[in-house]
């Protein structure tokens, strides 16, 4: 769907928000309870907007350019439970039930495959 | 410090990454154990090979413009346990000891004060 000009965010939220030069703020979803993170995205004000008020976490695809309700085609949804937005306004944190993989990949998170550092291990 | 053109980050890992126009990627910082999300911030590639080769999270400061080793002036360092790089390369994942606040407002976490949305609360 074509990106919303005028979206129907809280005025007193969107007043807080520090877009980038996209009009994006950094979107990282964490499973509730366990507290993993899960992946990284990006919103604007409307998929914010949407994000709050449809318990559905929906996010900004810039490759597709258009809106993305998590899990809508995976069928890997995210049920929002808390939205936390952060000192400086340019990043949420969206606490949601995860349903199967939040990765592409399959993998349950999008930081599970690729480990830089461990201090355990050494890797 | 000025921003090194020429990082000695593993060329390996180098290859990796997709940076943003400004030559960053997204860090998140998050504590080990509670697996709380302290804050997020961005890195270079030195200011990533500075996080893993250090022990202590070192991120690129784009309001200043210089290298910026989390805690040394405000003495609230961030340890570095693991770095974790996401699926399509460009947020990394720091799990970390932080000691007291991450937040310069002196909230344990950037996303400590401005809750959007609490299911369990109505909020």
């Amino acid at each position: 769907m074509t990106r919303v000009e005028v979206s129907a965010l809280d005025p007193a939220v969107a007043a807080r928000l520090k877009r980038n030069a996209d009009g994006l703020v950094c979107a990282i979803a964490q499973q509730r309870g366990t507290g993993e993170v899960l992946m990284v995205a990006w919103m604007d004000d409307e998929a914010l907007h949407r994000t709050l008020t449809t318990g559905r976490a929906t996010y900004w695809s810039r490759s597709r350019e258009e809106y993305w309700v998590k899990g809508d085609t995976s069928g890997n949804v995210q049920h929002v439970h808390e939205v936390r937005l952060d000192c400086d306004g340019d990043a949420v944190l969206v606490i949601v039930d995860q349903t199967g993989a939040a990765c592409h990949t399959g993998e349950r998170t999008c930081f599970d495959a690729d480990v830089l550092l461990d201090a355990r291990n050494g890797a």
